[in-house]
């Protein structure tokens, strides 16, 4: 079937895992997450579930339901971590910073992805990230030129100091294809949008792609694969004389460059605010 | 005037001329070749304009004439190549050649640009590339992530063995802009789409980077100017490692990698169906 070969073309081809890996694969309940879960559990691989309850009420209620059933219906270990326990809940966040949320949730739920498998020693972080993800993500780093990001984006990265191995096994395949596959395996999967996500740029992105691949098929794999052949090697020329040196964070040990990380100045400032909430 | 002040920032911050120089300004007749030509007289450049004309029948007897009454009521010299007088008038050319015709056309209009430049002793050649034709291009450039492409693109290029100095002084100017200058001066210019150009692809890239600069304002600019400062640096690294050597080609002295350069190479086989046409 095209889904299975696409993703065994992506794990050969970029080396991602084999079967003695212990692979963590993050869940969010929507159809890429588990796309990806089902098929390496088909294909053999030993794979664990991690799901981040983002504690955004009836929308992470909901998501945490429908892995929670789906690893049960496979037969799969599942490891949650709800954000509300570590004072982190998403709601609450957005209200105590002023940057745009989701690049903030993003940056709590790698920090929980990568500090699961380093605590609990996965070899291997999977994630559900697609062709349009990867494209679209892409075309915004080229539209800013940002060559940091441009020399670290691709299908996998290794393990160093503090990180985790990671590995995106769906790359080659496309929204279309991940929500077909779940249609045709009979995944049932979260459809609803994150209430916070409305409006952001990186749909745009997505759209643009879109048009570009309807216009001359086999656009974005071109964009993509072509960028990590012909452009990512100058990036990462260019990047090694400019590489910042990361140390663990003082508080909790995860890579930093600013000596407490972001997760952990996170929870001091909303630790102080609730502070400050309850003597006023 | 915005206009002037953006011409002047492009000429000063690369070091386009001065008004020493001897300019040679490639013109079409459209908006952006006389807007440039019209800004460069009026800041005092010493600037010849360069008419090829490519023998399209109505199209380019309008474009000349356009291009000619232009130059007289500037009292502006103006040098004419007809590209019907050397065999190579484009319907012929279109009718010999797979290739699409637009790529063939800009080659043998390049290749005139350069050869005249060079041969009456003008120290820079001027064309009227705008901000649209250069971030639409440059998108072009990346999707494909064309390395020898995009180490070479920018709003000037240096005069080397067998090339002048080219520069582009309206990079930083809109298509809408150079329209409403035209507009504003009073300036006639060719409105026709010339008819062999229909459906080009980089007529969908320019609405692409449109729909991005009307999503956020200052796109175009700013992807263009990034990629000047930050990412061609990496390709131009990269891309010296694999410079090709050019030599004079054998017939007509023009750099070439390929002995007999591209346009010599047209010529003779134009001759060589002429003269199977007259024979059969």
């Amino acid at each position: 079937m095209f889904f299975s070969r696409q993703v065994e073309r992506a794990v050969r081809e970029h080396r991602m895992f084999t079967h003695g890996d212990k692979i963590l694969a993050a869940l969010s309940g929507g159809k890429d997450s588990l796309a990806l879960f089902r098929e390496l559990a088909h294909q053999g691989y030993d794979v664990t579930g991690l799901h981040v309850d983002l504690g955004i009420k009836d929308f992470s209620v909901k998501a945490r339901m429908i892995v929670e059933k789906f690893c049960q219906d496979l037969g799969a270990g599942l490891i949650v971590i709800s954000l509300a326990e570590s004072g982190l809940a998403i709601p609450r966040v957005k209200a105590a910073v002023k940057r745009p949320i989701c690049s903030v949730c993003g940056k709590i739920k790698r920090y929980w992805f990568n500090k699961t498998a380093l605590d609990k020693g996965y070899t291997v972080l999977a994630t559900g990230h697609n062709l349009d993800d990867e494209a679209g993500r892409l075309l915004a780093n080229a539209l800013r030129w940002d060559t940091a990001y441009l020399s670290d984006q691709g299908p996998t990265l290794p393990a160093e100091a503090g990180f985790a191995a990671k590995v995106k096994p769906l790359y080659r395949l496309s929204e279309f294809e991940t929500a077909s596959y779940c249609f045709l395996r009979g995944v049932e999967y979260h459809m609803d949008a994150c209430p916070y996500a409305k409006g952001a740029g990186f749909t745009f992105r997505k759209q643009l792609m879109q048009s570009l691949e309807q216009k001359s098929p086999g656009s974005k794999i071109g964009f993509y694969e072509g960028f990590l052949h012909k452009a990512r090697p100058a990036f990462l020329a260019l990047e090694q004389k400019n590489h910042e040196k990361l140390l663990p964070c003082l508080e909790c040990g995860y890579p930093t460059s600013a000596g407490t990380c972001g997760v952990c100045r996170l929870k001091r400032t909303l630790a102080g605010q609730a502070k400050f909430n309850e003597y006023s």
